[in-house]
């Protein structure tokens, strides 16, 4: 079945890349619209938002994989940060401390026949090693934070700053392929 | 400081080309040798073995890094597979388990002054979801196993058997590239 991935990042384009799917991408245009407060709601709200702007968009068999990720630290969602400064006081929050990503995903089987729906998430706690304000200020020069939620990428040179996670690393990159490789195995099964 | 990587693994040579480090790269060719039980203190044997090897070989001030990987199952130590069948053993083994990956770290500073060593190690918990045989059989087929301790590459195609992991994730890669970022700063100020 043909698969299209609903998502503009170029980080998930790589890793289903990598993963040796065939796949096409068409990125909702839909503004994202949180109505939950619990980040997992939110992260599966704004997936099923992609997924099924997509879906209504598309003739003929196929599954669209609609994906979104956020971080949060203390109760608070962060999202790509808007400027610099942003991006500067995302970076010193997360400095030193323990914070979790999210990344949810919603497959929506459309075309010809009955559709169905899958959603589900993924979270993975990231402990920071503390920054000096030297450091955060490199770090937000190299350019690497600005289209990424909560200013950092973990497969980047951020990668020295960051002690440990706990969960899945490729959630934390934008989309957590070994679950979606699973759900993906049961669905092949069941059609 | 000229910084020298006494290893030929070309993921360690990638780590430290990403986080922006200028180092060259010279393997040691000594014969390894594990005198110690346990993990944490075989894989600190290799790296000191690898980067005394070269400290004794150059002229002129540098840092020797010598790192060593092994993966760790049921208390059993797995290195890089001999053959196909070997491989096929390891992969059967990790599959729907944990386990768990020690790189030691062995640094080396050389040359005219007074020689220093720091020596440590990582560890890091790898949880795999379970594999059928056809999928063992079909990772063994992409050839990535062989030259990797306990035959996989996370951040290969393996990736999409990986449930998640708890500790550094570059460390499973070969070099926990954050620790010896906080090692090497310390470092740094001393000298």
């Amino acid at each position: 079945m043909k698969i299209i991935l609903a998502s503009a990042s170029e980080r998930r384009r790589e890793l289903l890349n990598k993963m040796g799917w065939e796949f096409e991408v068409l990125p909702s245009g839909k503004e994202e619209k949180i109505t939950k407060e619990e980040p997992w709601e939110a992260v599966m709200e704004l997936a099923e938002q992609k997924a099924s702007d997509i879906a209504g968009q598309i003739r003929g068999d196929a599954l669209v994989i609609g994906a979104d990720t956020i971080v949060v630290r203390n109760g608070r969602f962060m999202g790509k940060p808007k400027d610099k400064k942003e991006a500067e006081q995302m970076i010193r929050e997360l400095s030193g401390a323990a914070h979790q990503v999210y990344t949810g995903v919603c497959l929506i089987r459309a075309g010809n026949g009955t559709p169905e729906k899958k959603t589900f998430y993924e979270k993975t706690d990231v402990l920071f090693y503390p920054m000096t304000e030297q450091e955060i200020r490199d770090y937000i020069a190299t350019e690497e934070p600005f289209d990424k939620a909560g200013a950092y990428a973990i497969q980047g040179t951020c990668a020295k700053y960051i002690q440990g996670i706990s969960g899945d690393y490729n959630n934390v990159v934008g989309l957590p392929v070994a679950r979606l490789y699973q759900e993906l195995k049961t669905w092949a099964f069941r059609n």
